[in-house]
């Protein structure tokens, strides 16, 4: 079991704030903007004596919300094909315990969520990484390359759209083509859709809206992003395979019911969302613009403008990402501030991999991203111009 | 993936209700105990804006009352040897995961919480069931014919203690002789003590008060029963081996963390915990000396007195439990109402055992208790005087 490499650098943050410096955190999908007040009034209003075990598949108001909110994006759903979960994390575990033995395959795209391996390591799944890249803006491999990576062990491929580090946004063609190939060889799509109302422009669509894959979809959901309740721990998984939902409702079983607050809060979210999710998507399209110009100002950066979720996935003109981003938090700062990054290596499996790669989560205010982008500007340069004594000095670099 | 054994009644038991028929729900360790206050206000005294991922260890002082609670059981813990869990489910599913690879073995001893197999099938993992009976209430077997069931493949033992289902509480020479079988052939312990608390007559100790097994023993706990919270989800997992806390830490990483709410009310119960007990279990006593006193009153039952738990696992005199069960919802009433037990065979892996037991769950009072023991008496009697031609006849009985 890898430890959390987005969790690893937490100490060296710790100790830099202990210091009286200021961290910027651009390294954890942690939106600052507040839930909705629905939420706690409905847990205030909780008045049962006694906190009893719930339904397995899920507070019954609580699933006819998500219907409803699914009934809202012209995907018909009926409360049989959805089971509460807790949070994404346990929709992905379910989905790929299901669908996947002990020693049998799951095609992920690199970079992708790194808690996808956990997931996959607890049921004894290989994940088959394969490369997606800066250059070009992470859109997926061609058909013919991507069938080149299925074999007699694979049962399912991953997508997450809007994705999970790098921001991309699947197009109609890349959808339609993870469609064709499951259905060609037989293949379960697990598709995270956890950040589908992040887009900034375009649009996209669930794998729910396809047609002729109703017995191969599978959609891990969350409300953490959508409505700021990161730490509620309030997921779902979708389907409409009906064999499918069975072993769902079967593991949902095995661990008796998620969390009853947090569902009663839950259900009167989706009234509060249409209201809710305009002003959080302009204000997070300010946040990504500020990030993404101040990125483009620092020489030598890789990345195209994402157009999804909160993440940009940049290169960056740094020899060992991870030895960076540490001494950002141990030997850097401006006025006292300094800025806390995810580094690439933690995104992929395969080793040596994503080396000069960040991601920047853009959860804080538009100024404070532009702040924060400015201070990792001037820690590269800082960084690469120190001596020739230092680990990974410039002289290294052209080695 | 096996479907819940417990919960697949409910349907029939839902369906009764809908008829008028009033049903005595003995089959589910749902207490009907009030939670406690402390809970529902500090929930209510929440004042955060965002509900925002928390640690993936445990809210920091939540962990503090967790070890102050031990420390009330002379059991001496640090913080960094408690991880919080969503429930006893995930310590289980933890403590399963860390300790075995997908085809190694784990001993349990038959019946067993049914939901230990789901999380071993999860991982890939073989349960390996040792035999306890009903005529020996449920003890151990012997140390050498445990040891007979020990390959080279096993990798732990697990014990649950009191014991859902049987109610049995393991006397010391038991709790040894486990301790010895680790030591001597490199195994972990796993001990569920979620129902430490409830103790009628005699006592037990922990496993975590056992010397030289620091490196062996985890315990899954959970808040669940102790205070009536089953929907809460809150549970922990404890180790002295730092090892393996790193690597529960890492499975919880996967999962960022358990849920706020639930967390944050949790915490304030511990210092509620000392007044709640005492009463409790003056009340659950009392319903277990009803809930015996009954069964002994029905000709042929066999069962000793347990001394903790809320459970009675019981031999009735029916030949397939199973359809007794379901005909108790389907087609039997007594002025109006019926009982509904657990099947045995959902508490073994073995195929064929257990199909003339039941679990009664004592989780109303004393009376409610007496009532359904009643009329499950009258259940049995009427069910075994059917005709020759019904199903499971007592003619069929002879055979």
């Amino acid at each position: 079991m890898p430890a959390s490499p987005i969790r690893k650098l937490v100490p060296l943050g710790d100790a830099a704030k202990k210091r009286g410096v200021h961290v910027y955190h651009l390294n954890i999908g942690q939106p600052d903007i507040e839930t909705p007040p629905e939420f706690f009034q409905a847990v205030r209003d909780y008045r049962e004596k006694v906190v009893a075990y719930g339904n397995s598949q899920g507070n019954a108001v609580f699933i006819d919300s998500i219907v409803g909110y699914y009934r809202g994006l012209d995907i018909p759903l009926t409360p049989k094909q959805v089971l509460i979960t807790t949070g994404g994390s346990e929709a992905i575990t379910f989905a790929m315990l299901a669908v996947a033995e002990p020693g049998e395959e799951i095609i992920v795209f690199e970079p992708f969520y790194t808690n996808y391996n956990g997931f996959a390591i607890m049921g004894g799944i290989t994940l088959v990484p394969v490369e997606t890249r800066a250059e070009d803006g992470f859109h997926l491999p061609s058909e013919e390359d991507l069938a080149r990576c299925i074999t007699p062990k694979t049962r399912a491929i991953v997508i997450c759209n809007p994705n999970n580090p790098t921001g991309t946004v699947l197009r109609e063609d890349e959808l339609a083509m993870i469609g064709r190939l499951a259905v060609a060889h037989g293949l379960y799509i697990l598709s995270d859709e956890v950040y589908r109302e992040f887009i900034y422009e375009g649009g996209t669509r669930s794998m729910l809206q396809l047609e002729g894959l109703e017995q191969h979809v599978v959609v891990m959901d969350s409300l953490s992003k959508r409505y700021s309740l990161c730490g509620g721990r309030m997921g779902c998984i979708i389907s409409r395979n009906e064999a499918l939902m069975e072993v769902f409702l079967r593991f949902g079983q095995a661990r008796l019911c998620t969390a009853s607050l947090e569902q009663i809060g839950s259900a009167a979210l989706v009234d509060a969302g249409a209201k809710y999710f305009e002003p959080m998507i302009s204000e997070y399209r300010a946040r990504r613009d500020a990030t993404f110009e101040e990125l483009m100002n620092i020489p030598g950066v890789v990345c195209r403008k994402p157009s999804g979720a909160f993440y940009i996935m940049a290169k960056l003109p740094v020899r060992d990402v991870e030895d960076f981003a540490a001494w950002m938090l141990t030997d850097f700062q401006v006025d006292g501030e300094t800025t806390m990054v995810a580094p690439g290596p933690g995104f992929y499996a395969t080793p040596g991999r994503g080396t000069d790669e960040v991601r920047l989560a853009y959860v804080l205010d538009a100024e404070a991203c532009r702040r924060a982008v400015r201070i990792l500007a001037k820690g590269i340069e800082t960084y690469n111009a120190r001596g020739p004594h230092a680990p990974n000095a410039p002289k290294a670099r052209t080695q």
